[in-house]
């Protein structure tokens, strides 16, 4: 800090969330001054292009194309360009030379987490990520803080606005896919290239940085088992419907217990069955909610805007704030610890409740024979049931005790060869019924 | 911190709380000095009465009855006594000698807030206080760090599970305020004196908390308008289901803007009808939920258990946790800032939305007689139904779009006395429809 107690804060970005955090620092300059004890004066913004269009009116002196000049003159960067590359260099490079970061960058976080944290401990610089996950809801913090003293032991996340937004219009308008990503796409939820939604590849980046907040433990987001939404079809939102479920997509990070009773951590992401009277079914649209089962503390539940410019902005410049108040006060930053370096267990090891739709010949005993097949593997059914019958084809829905994934797989690949079955038509995991 | 890096904790208080905090600080001892960096060494749990039967089973040796002897010999205080003395007196004298102090007593913090953080930011102290409202829901650190950088516009949280228990249980089940009260009793819900709870002292307690966070302003708890739960009548939730609307005990904070544009703060208590497609509507039995609107932020939601030994030892023990690992890190405490000042308006001041239901002569032209009250004095009404009518006497039920209290108030103190009317049977506000 400088003798007129001011934080020099350089902003790096200037899309949707950049140019609002700029906006709210320039307005709201004096309370901000009031809340830390110094001023956080905006020394400029790092963008590609200097004229390219803007969501808000920004000062244009404040612009600059030279963002290494703008990081080294700076004592707070905040990180607002998403994107690996060039935003790890700047991050690293700043948190080296002892100079704090806010950054929403949730790639970078889940990729070079470990890495990025390792170089702040060393200069005792603070590196805050309230954005990364979640937009607007506190659930970094809580996690990190709050619930130090607890052992959580599950994780359960709707992190993805677009993917919500799709699923929930498949649910309340018996949209396709197709259609509710079509109308996300004009609406701006989806981008022009959703893969990174839909996929589940942002809920994977997500689930990672959960992970390893709530288990102490770094779970590299190579180990994230990833499946997207672009399997839910009409037909399995319909069925869903019916037994008064919703699908949707879910970051789910958990402690993993073997037979053996050793423990592991697990992070996942799939669309997964969600009875409608849990907490999580009422997330609608592009809303995000965080549900955090602990050991002490019960279940709790963190809702709110998972996206946006203005809202992200909100959690960005509140980690600035804190930080900026920490900085004022004195002291060494404090760091998430990864002190229980758990094993991250695979998803084969992971236990939870299935749903297996499959079409079968409609002979006689052919119930039996399938439910023989569960069996045989002691994957333990809660029901069986005949849904369809139309030309010699029954359609078949089982839905399974809680079970290892290995096991329901290795069924699920009998299956397929079985001479009974015509085709293994869709298979969903139940995770909050 | 002594030499082998160990922090003396003195828990003070063995009941529901105490009793668990003490099991979990022994039980997750090596965790926690993994987290810390430092042993946490509970030396002594102080009580009234040695041999008064607890929850858990605790080591004879650490209790004592010498508080004072305790409190001197300790790094840090964990008060879990509740009420004001001694706890005031102990609390203080901690921080006044640079212990750090951590409280779930909402009515001590409510009262004393003020006095205890200048205690604490005089030695360098730390004071905590998460588990003071919302119990294990973590919601202090999200209002004073993670929203840091943005203006709370509102707070409106179910902060009694015993009310809400109770209203739930009327609602859900159609039981009278006694019945279900009785329940709660039975269940262990409430109190054997449940006026705290019942008359809203409890959740006023909570607002003022609430309140000085969110608006960074003290807001005397003697400054918070009160009305309980006692005039909810099985009529008033019959009709409040027939509207789909729950009625809910709210703890509402809010700025408030008068004609002339200038802003102060308001914090208040009462029953309030809740639209049930609104996220607080689904907050059912003892459980708790804040709900925050935020101008950058948007909405958010924070929802768990309210209360329950072991979910509020979570809170208090994610407080001992943090402010251990600062103690550690060094540097000062932070601590809430009342940066602001602004003016507590009072509650005639708040502008709201009534619903008031009034038993009128059934005579030609009453109705418009009465509406001409509301508009008389300014108050525009949104709807005006007739809904029974019985030997010569009408049921008008009024629904007002936002008007201040203080017109409001004239308006009834007039239908009172008017020659139309009956009876006022019934008045309660729509906060969130």
């Amino acid at each position: 800090m400088n003798e007129n107690r001011s934080l020099r804060v350089a902003l790096l970005g200037a899309g949707s969330v950049g140019s609002q955090v700029a906006r709210l620092l320039l307005e709201r300059a004096d309370t901000y001054e009031v809340r830390v004890g110094a001023r956080l004066e905006l020394v400029g913004i790092g963008v590609r292009n200097l004229d390219a269009p803007r969501d808000v009116d920004l000062p244009k002196d404040l612009l600059t194309s030279d963002i290494d000049a703008l990081v080294d003159g700076s004592d707070v960067v905040v990180e607002l360009m998403g994107g690996i590359d060039p935003a790890r260099a700047l991050v690293l490079r700043s948190l080296e030379r002892g100079v704090d970061v806010v950054t929403a960058n949730k790639a970078l976080v889940a990729a070079h987490g470990p890495e990025l944290r390792a170089a702040a401990s060393a200069s005792g610089a603070m590196l805050l990520y309230e954005a990364a996950v979640g937009g607007a809801i506190p659930i970094i913090r809580p996690l990190d803080a709050s619930l130090a003293g607890d052992r959580v032991m599950r994780v359960m996340g709707i992190v993805n606005g677009t993917t919500n937004y799709i699923l929930d219009k498949m649910h309340r308008e018996g949209a396709t896919l197709d259609e509710a990503l079509r109308v996300a796409t004009e609406l701006g939820y989806a981008e022009a290239d959703p893969t990174a939604d839909i996929e589940g590849f942002d809920a994977a980046s997500k689930a990672t940085i959960l992970a390893s907040l709530a288990f102490h433990t770094e779970v590299p987001v190579a180990s994230v088992h990833r499946e997207g939404i672009t399997g839910v079809t009409a037909e399995t939102v319909a069925q869903a419907e019916k037994d008064d479920q919703v699908i949707k997509l879910l970051a789910i990070c958990e402690r993993v217990f073997a037979d053996d009773g050793s423990e592991s951590v697990n992070a996942r992401v799939y669309p997964a069955l969600v009875a409608k009277d849990h907490p999580l079914a009422a997330v609608h649209e592009a809303k995000n909610a965080i549900f955090i089962e602990a050991e002490a503390a019960g279940d709790l539940m963190f809702y709110g805007a998972g996206a946006g410019g203005v809202e992200t902005a909100s959690a960005v410049l509140g980690d600035l704030v804190s930080l900026s108040r920490r900085r004022v006060a004195g002291g060494q930053a404090l760091h998430p610890g990864v002190s229980a370096h758990l094993p991250v267990a695979p998803m084969s090891a992971v236990v939870t409740r299935y749903q297996v739709t499959i079409d079968v010949k409609d002979q006689p005993g052919v119930m039996a024979r399938i439910a023989g097949k569960f069996g045989e593997h002691g994957v333990s059914m809660e029901s069986l049931e005949q849904r369809i019958s139309d030309e010699g084809i029954a359609t078949l829905v089982v839905g399974t005790h809680q079970a290892r994934e290995s096991l329901v797989q290795t069924v699920l690949e009998q299956l397929r060869q079985h001479d009974d079955v015509v085709e293994v038509r869709s298979f969903i995991r139940a995770e909050a019924v």
